[in-house]
Order: C-alpha cells, then sequence, then structure tokens
C-alpha cells in the first residue's frame, strides 16, 4: 500500500502550497460591479464571491461537491472532569451523527452537504496533558495525514467539525500558547461547566502550561502536546484544501485553534479558511481578531460538530449564486448609476 | 366582486388580532432541553424554533409554503434627484425581477422561496411629498389592502422585499417621525449618493417634516403623507400575516420603516416580525433597537428587494430542521449532563 507523505512533506516545506490567484479575484470583481446592482451593495456575499473565485481559479465559482467532515477523539484530560458530559458521550454522539440525529445532520440536508465523521481511536484516549504529552509527535503526523486523507477528491468546498468531550480544554491551551494570552481570559464553560468548573479548568490549563512551556516551534509539537486527535485530523484537513485550492469553513473555537497552529509554520497560511461564526466561547474571539478573520455569523452557537460552519456555507451558496446567476446591466437593459 | 375591507377594519380595531401562543412556545421549550445537545447550545436557533411554534402554534413548526413578496412603488421625490439612478429604474429592475436576473431570483432559488413582484402604479409616481402629501389617505388604505390580498392563502413563512428609487427618503422620513430622531442622524447614501447628495436629502427630508408635521396618530396618515406604495403594500402584508399568525421576515430599512409605523397603532405589533439582516443605511439600527428587535445577520447588505430577508429565511429554516429532525436524548440513547 502506498504511504502518503503529504503531511511529512509539508512539514519540512516540500509541499507545493498554492496561493490566491489575483488574475481570478479581479475578473470576479469585475463581474460584480457589472451586475445589476448597486456598486458593493451586496457587502460580503460580494467579498465572498472574490475569494471563492480567487482561491478555485473560476470566474463563477461552484459548490458541487461540499463536504462537511466531523472528526472525533477523546481526550485523557477528560478524566480530570472538565466537562458537563461524561466522556462516553463522544462515542455516542458519533453513532448519533451517523444514525442521522444530531443538529449537523439536519444542517447538512438544509445546506446540500455531504456529511462524514471519523471518529480516531475513541476506546483509547490521549494521555491528561496536565501531566504528559497527549500523544507522540509521531501519532500526530499520522493523524494529520489521515486528516488530510479525508479530503474527498471531488471536494470542492470544505466543511469541518469535531467532537470531542473535554476538547475546549486543549483548545484553551492551543490557543492560549499560540498567541500568548492569560489562561483566564479565554477559558469558558464548554457544554456548561458552572463557575467552580470554569476555575479548576482554568487551573489545570495552567499547570500544564506551566509542564510543557509555551514555545513551539511548529505545528506538531502543540497538537501533541496538548491534544486531541480531531485537532490534528482538522490541520491535516485544512493543509490539504490549501494544497488543492479548497476553500474552507471553520466552525467554532475547537477548529478556529486547530487550524491556527498551522499559523506556526506560516503566518498568512489560513487565507482560504473563514470563520463561519462567533462561538460564544470566550477564547473565540481572541482568536478571530488575531488570525484578523471576522466570523460570518454570530448565532450565540457553542454546540460544535461543525454545526455554524454548515449553516454559515448557506451564505457562502447565496453568495455564489448571486455572483453566477445575476444579469449585468447590459443584459437585463437596466440604466446604470447617473 | 366581494370588496375585502380588512384593513379598515384593522384601521377601525375590529380586526381579531392573535398572538404569540405560550403554549405551543412551551412545548417547543420543552423539545429543544430534550435534543441531543447541551441545553442552550444552539443559541438564536433555539429561540427561533421556539418564537416560530408560539406564531404558527405548532410543536414543529414548518416552512412548506415560503413566498417573498416584492412590492415596487415610485416616488415624487425622485424628480428632485435624491438618488444615484434615474427613477425608470424601478420598473426596469421590475422587469429583471420577472426574467430572472435580479438578486433576490438567485436568493429564492437557494432558499426554496416562491417569489411574487407586484409593481403598484409605476406609471404614475406619488407627489413629491416635500411639497404635497405623497398619496390621499383613500389610496393608502386600498394599497394597503392590496398589501394584505397579496398574501398568498397557503403561505406559512413570508419574506417582504422592496423596489422603489429614492425610497430611502421616505423610509428616512417615516422612521425619524416615528421614533423622533434627527434627520441628521439617520439619513444616509441609500443606492450611493455622495456626501452633498446625502446633505441636500437632509435638507429636503427636513423640510417636509416642518411641512406637514411630526405629529401622526394612524399608521394610514403617515403612510400617505411620505409614501411609498410599496411602504403601504408592505405595512398590509405585515397586517395580513399578523391575523393568519404567518411569521414575518422584513428586509432591510426600508422595509422596517414601513412596518414600524404599525406600532403608532398598537406597540408590540411587529411581535410576529423578525429583522432579516443590519442594512449599512444608518437609520436602520436605529430603527431596530426601537423595535427592540436585533438583525438576525450583518452582512453589510444595502440592496434592499428583499435579499437579505432571503438569506436570513435560510437561518429559519435551518432553525426548524434542527428543531425537527433531531433525536432526544433517550431517542439517541446519549447520556445527559452529569
Amino acid at each position: 500500500m502506498l504511504q502518503n507523505n503529504d503531511v511529512k512533506n509539508f512539514l519540512n516545506r516540500k509541499l507545493e502550497i498554492p496561493c490566491f490567484n489575483e488574475y481570478y479575484a479581479n475578473l470576479a470583481r469585475i463581474r460584480q460591479d457589472e451586475l445589476t446592482k448597486p456598486r458593493g451593495s451586496l457587502g460580503k456575499l460580494e467579498e465572498i464571491a472574490i475569494w471563492m473565485s480567487g482561491w478555485q481559479k473560476k470566474i463563477k465559482p461552484t459548490m458541487n461537491s461540499a463536504h462537511c467532515l466531523i472528526f472525533a477523539g477523546n481526550h485523557g484530560i477528560a478524566s480530570k472532569g472538565v466537562s458537563a458530559y461524561p466522556a462516553k458521550v463522544t462515542s455516542q454522539m458519533v453513532e448519533n451523527f451517523k444514525n442521522g440525529g444530531a443538529a449537523i445532520n439536519q444542517l447538512c440536508n438544509v445546506a446540500n452537504i455531504k456529511l462524514s465523521v471519523i471518529p480516531i481511536n475513541l476506546e483509547s484516549p490521549t494521555k491528561d496533558f496536565t501531566e504528559l504529552p497527549a500523544m507522540e509527535v509521531e501519532e500526530t503526523i499520522k493523524i494529520m495525514q489521515l486528516g488530510f486523507d479525508s479530503v474527498p477528491e471531488e471536494c470542492d468546498f470544505l466543511v469541518l467539525g469535531e467532537m470531542g468531550i473535554s476538547n475546549t480544554t486543549s483548545a484553551t491551551a492551543i490557543s492560549c500558547v499560540l498567541f500568548d494570552e492569560p489562561v483566564e481570559n479565554w477559558t469558558g464553560p464548554g457544554t456548561g461547566l458552572n463557575k467552580k468548573g470554569v476555575l479548576k479548568k482554568i487551573s489545570l490549563i495552567k499547570s500544564a502550561l506551566k509542564l510543557h512551556g509555551k514555545k513551539f516551534s511548529n505545528p506538531q509539537n502543540i497538537l501533541s502536546t496538548f491534544g486531541g486527535r480531531e485537532m490534528a485530523a482538522i490541520a491535516g484537513s485544512v493543509i490539504a484544501a490549501r494544497s488543492r485550492r479548497i476553500p474552507v469553513l471553520l466552525d467554532g473555537f475547537i477548529c478556529t485553534s486547530a487550524a491556527a497552529t498551522l499559523t506556526i509554520f506560516e503566518k498568512n497560511f489560513l487565507d482560504h479558511c473563514l470563520i463561519s461564526h462567533l462561538s460564544t466561547e470566550p477564547g473565540h474571539l481572541g482568536v478571530s481578531n488575531h488570525l484578523k478573520k471576522e466570523p460570518i455569523l454570530n448565532l450565540n452557537l457553542r454546540l460544535g460538530e461543525g454545526s455554524g460552519a454548515a449553516i454559515a456555507s448557506l451564505i457562502i451558496r447565496s453568495a455564489i449564486e448571486v455572483h453566477n446567476g445575476m444579469y449585468t446591466f447590459a443584459e437585463a437593459k437596466v440604466n446604470k448609476k447617473l
């Protein structure tokens, strides 16, 4: 069996990384200004259509094969009681995804997105990162490759999500390290901790940062240290998407933090990603600001599992249908601005 | 032919006005708390589903027959040059709507909404309201009735929009009168006036307010005074929707201002309406605040023609599909909170 080494090549700077194509973006801009509406009057919809054109290298961008990948992982830190739910809910929710009963199933139906659920070694949680690194670096790279390989061949638009009881704890540790933020500021209730629970979570993350330090020179080391597997897989699929010019919608705090580890590799590595919605988890606004990405929606969501990203894909679809389908002033015989 | 007098009856307080049904809303709340997600984790989606239940009197609300009505009118004030586009663009855009070439056509396709375009006497613009009342009160009531009658029998969700060159001028006059706001604060560029144009627009609106005064004791008088016909029709269709428990999505500044005239009749008359998006036109935030309604989206739109409302309908559809389709903890065999 052929061994895929794309992620290793990427980490060794041997994978080709395409950039936003200004030529196609400009063609899209010209088209926008010819459509039967006052220039700029569709605001973010216009920006999104142009962004899609520049990444896909198409004057009329497509969402013919939108895919949502949900990676699931179990966390050693869960044994410390940092979630309002027991750890076994991760695998129970994976079953729920497979049976069509979760929020993301309904949302993928509404948005015409194909859903894949990818549980990763749920039976053996990562190590508790307040005591040891969550994973070996080699395992992390393998799981990043799994994420890379999970992006389907025909995919032209990628929606990412995750499931993993206790993973806001990992995400908070990672994002506080990445952006050098005090742990108190970005630690939140996750699925619904009470005040005392949040204080305990803060104290655990702080002790982990003391143990492992705050200096990480590459994505694989920070992901190995704090986990979880679903976050490593997300990072891998973001790399795959970039290498194939596939635009990406990141879901909330965990997804954004996982992708943000790649900014250690290159500051602008997430140019092909948009943040779908602003989570109520307090770290998400901070991370979004650091990434200079304004979330498309603000619906007070904090569910994860790709739910906000699936909803935001409806805005992307609206943007490209308007861009592709509207008549120009000349076609519609409408007078232009005085 | 039978003469419909619903609007006259309404204005004479003889039309039955149903209220939000707390019984069904509570059943929906109970259902939300049983679905496989942390309580409250779907934020506004949960609120929207409960709101739909309370209005439609259905535990599982529906959007089986969503309709978008776009009313179009021509304005006498257009002769004063308060728009960046010539007045004939109103009828040209109506043709564009009918031919499928406008933004709203693509958006209704994406959102599975049936679109009706209703031009109202475009060949004879209303009077210039800086000189005379835009319309007779009797005409206004007739057009409100036309709006009332335009809501299709089978409609279970109503999306409203408008087209009318110069109608931000009418909307600004109306909203400044309704909420006693200085004209300077809420006058914006509309389709794209320059700074000088905006100053002229301010001065014209001020002179109109001086001429007609700022005291209006009913919706029909304020709509007669400042117009336009499309705004009177919107008000009428909002009344129809309320009388039949149909939830409504208002588009941007013009639509919201037209509906807001009904708050003279009764302060909470718009409880069955949501504001779909925050327009970049400066008055819209102010009017939304006065109505205590937070717009669902903020995409920097300022197109009108129902475009923001059609997009926001995708959020409503997401909310009800999640509400109706998700499994409960018991159905999915997922553990509840610790």
